[in-house]
């Protein structure tokens, strides 16, 4: 058989697969949903209000508050069958402020953000010298004697990569170097921002919090910063740098996360649940992190609502609570939802920003692999390949992967999105329509689909045993 | 005569201008000066150095002071025959803080910074109803009525060229928005930066300062935050804001001009004065602004000092004081040179970033403009264009314009300077070396052949009367 043939024969055996899982009616209907979400903005109006009218909406704040109000009303508004909530409790950590500078041999303001579940300084900050090591390794390998007294300054860099692996490789320092370096004795613990971003902007983020385990009081200096702190250290003299951090760290706090449901018509106790999360950090709209998820998935759905036929299975769009601080709306809904884990059929969050789509991996049983590659085939037309037979479902599904659900991954191109990733500068402006509409489309596909397919993707029992049988 | 004929005749003639009015060792030394500054950084390091050892250095701060410290070292360091300082006073503005927010229809923190020589606003700030204008214009036709008590917001916008010029467009109401609001009984002037950047710094800049003229609190918001306000104010509710400025002006400080002298074999005292300002705004490290400038004329004015041949001119590099609150340093050189301005053969300062010379221009005697074509023709190879029979000379040298000085710009890409433009982004990242290299392989052959050219560019008497001719 030539190559010619081999792929003629290839494409039919793929184009049949889709035939074979689904209902000429189906494909068409979906191929109708992936127009229609190209031809529009992909909810852009929606991350647009959110940011505009809500803006930054830290787990816990008044934002944060007036945004699940927002959400409620706004997933009404775009034509769910019912909308509720389900409560999250969570601690809750705030900045009210926060400074770093050189104050010898230069004096230089330091662009700086203070991580999250920082403590305080002492009121009039920390003066200290500055030691500088390269990584998280270098901090669990340097002693005491080192570091006692002083502040710390790892200058780990996070590489620019399509999948955004840069991040888990650098993030390490920034969740857990805080412990490491008060249980040294160190004074205080600065890092280069874990995010690409060239412009003088820091990234904020979480350090993993236990009530009983100490840490030093912890801040991000923007690239540009750490560049300059680098060069200072490279010079004879000692370099000292002040800082100061003022927050509070509150126990247990309630919020909720936010629910809509497109009711299936045939099986209606059967889910898809596609994913956001509502919440941001403080000093941002939180437009690229979560806002683009919440109009992206929300978009999906409100296509699907929109048609005359109602789906086989139900539809959910859970927009969760908290993910910033600790995936505290992710564990509520796992908790919440652990004895009908079955009943999700499929689970998939956006929370990528509005990189293009680019690959769908799916954790599913052997029965549904193909009914996955059958979607792919459905979502090929819109640049998205087949990826690995594993995925998580995103972060706030991730508490449910021990109770065996069924996970979608649509990998998205994450190149920019740690240049705005937990910065100030994560605005509306940053968001692109075109890009936001592809993920739609992505979403209608997955969600009409993932509803219509006669085959269930195995969630609870089968995955379980599965993944313990591996 | 045939289109290739004319070519090579045009060519000849041009190539015979050069070497009609320079000696062909004087060619061959701008030659290798070019060829040696392009092999170099562009006096990297000097930037480098200024805003890692110095950083900001606002006219009347501390680092102002470091500022001129370190110039007098380092312009000695680079093998200048002469070094000193001449004073310059100014008031000074200092910014202790500002903020602004909008507090309804939703809770915005914006990103702010008061323009210089705001006032303060009673603590706890003002708060009041916005009322959005589209430019100088609209404000300066909009009643009484309307703004009274009112926050003015202006929305008009900076457009990106690659000569700047979308900056003069722009930069009106920053200039002189603030009286004309005061004028009016407004509360304060909010308007969108003006500046380039997409991301979230707001601009700093001047305001036109006199003492018994009433301005009202002004500041700049960010880019992205006045796409934000427009979005609000695009909406039904009425939007209100809340600005504080917390500054001081004080009305007498003296600072300096620091000039190095490279001593003319032939003519010492007639000179040949390349400018830069080493003042800087309070947020960033003036890296692009002027730090660029200060590498780039030390830099060229280096490579002639280090030759074995003295120029016949004497060449200096001055760094003005004072340049962004009022040119200060400039009117104080003016001034102090007023009557021997004509020793002044020609002056060209550096102050738009690290974007390529594209064009020379230049505003010198009839007599002299063969010359300016004859040093066009050696900076030709670098990609510079022979530009128009006019020339400010730069910020700086411009108050020396009335004298008559005879004076050069060499025209830089400025397509990405209003992105860093007085913002906290302006930093040595942002240099590129290359760039800078081309920058002082300008300077350098400019400052070379503008030394050793037989003929006089006509400072003084000539060009004060062409000009009163005209």
């Amino acid at each position: 058989m030539n190559l010619k043939l081999l792929a003629a024969a290839a494409l039919l055996a793929c184009a049949s697969l889709a035939a074979e899982t689904f209902s000429e009616s189906d494909l068409e209907t979906a191929r109708e949903l992936r127009a229609a979400a190209l031809a529009g903005d992909g909810g852009f109006e929606i991350v647009a209000d959110l940011t505009t009218l809500i803006g930054p909406r830290m787990a816990g704040s008044d934002g944060e508050k007036r945004a699940v109000e927002w959400a409620q009303k706004m997933l009404r508004d775009q034509g769910f069958d019912r909308v509720w909530t389900e409560p999250a409790t969570f601690p809750v950590w705030r900045r009210y402020g926060q400074s770093a500078k050189v104050v010898s041999p230069a004096s230089q303001p330091l662009t700086a953000l203070a991580l999250g579940f920082s403590p305080s300084t002492p009121e009039g900050g920390i003066e200290s010298e500055v030691v500088m090591l390269d990584d998280l390794e270098a901090l669990e390998n340097v002693s005491e004697d080192e570091v006692a007294g002083r502040i710390i300054f790892v200058r780990n860099r996070m590489e620019r990569t399509r999948s955004g692996a840069g991040y888990g490789q650098a993030v390490g320092v920034r969740s857990g170097g805080a412990r490491i370096a008060a249980a040294k004795g160190a004074a205080a613990l600065v890092i280069r921002s874990i995010g690409t971003s060239d412009n003088r902007f820091a990234h904020a983020g979480m350090q993993r919090h236990e009530k009983d385990v100490d840490m030093v009081p912890a801040l991000a200096i923007s690239n540009p910063d750490a560049d300059l702190l680098e060069r200072l250290m490279a010079g004879d003299e000692a370099v000292r740098m002040q800082v100061e951090v003022d927050a509070e760290t509150i126990d247990a706090h309630t919020s909720y996360n936010v629910i809509g449901e497109i009711t299936g018509a045939g099986r209606p106790e059967e889910i898809v649940a596609l994913g956001a999360h509502l919440d941001s950090w403080d000093v941002g709209t939180g437009a690229l992190d979560d806002g683009a998820g919440v109009a992206i998935v929300t978009e999906a759905a409100r296509l699907i609502a929109g048609l005359e036929q109602r789906p086989e299975r139900s539809i959910h769009v859970i927009l969760f609570a908290a993910e910033e601080t600790g995936l505290w709306g992710g564990h509520a809904w796992a908790r919440a939802h652990a004895d009908d884990i079955e009943n999700y059929q499929l689970v998939a969050e956006s929370d990528f920003g509005d990189g293009k789509v680019y690959a769908i991996g799916a954790r599913v049983s052997d029965e549904a692999w193909p009914v996955i590659q059958a979607i792919q085939q459905e979502l090929a037309p819109l640049g998205i390949e087949l990826g690995a037979r594993r995925a998580s479902g995103g972060p706030d599904f991730s508490p449910a992967l021990p109770l065996g659900v069924a996970a979608v991954d649509l990998h998205q191109d994450g190149t920019r999105y740690f240049d705005y990733h937990h910065t100030e500068n994560d605005t509306l402006d940053k968001v692109d329509a075109e890009s936001l509409a592809q993920n739609a489309a992505a979403y209608a596909v997955l969600a009409w689909l993932g509803a219509q397919s006669p085959v269930s993707f195995g969630s609870g029992k089968t995955i379980l045993q599965q993944e313990k049988g591996d």
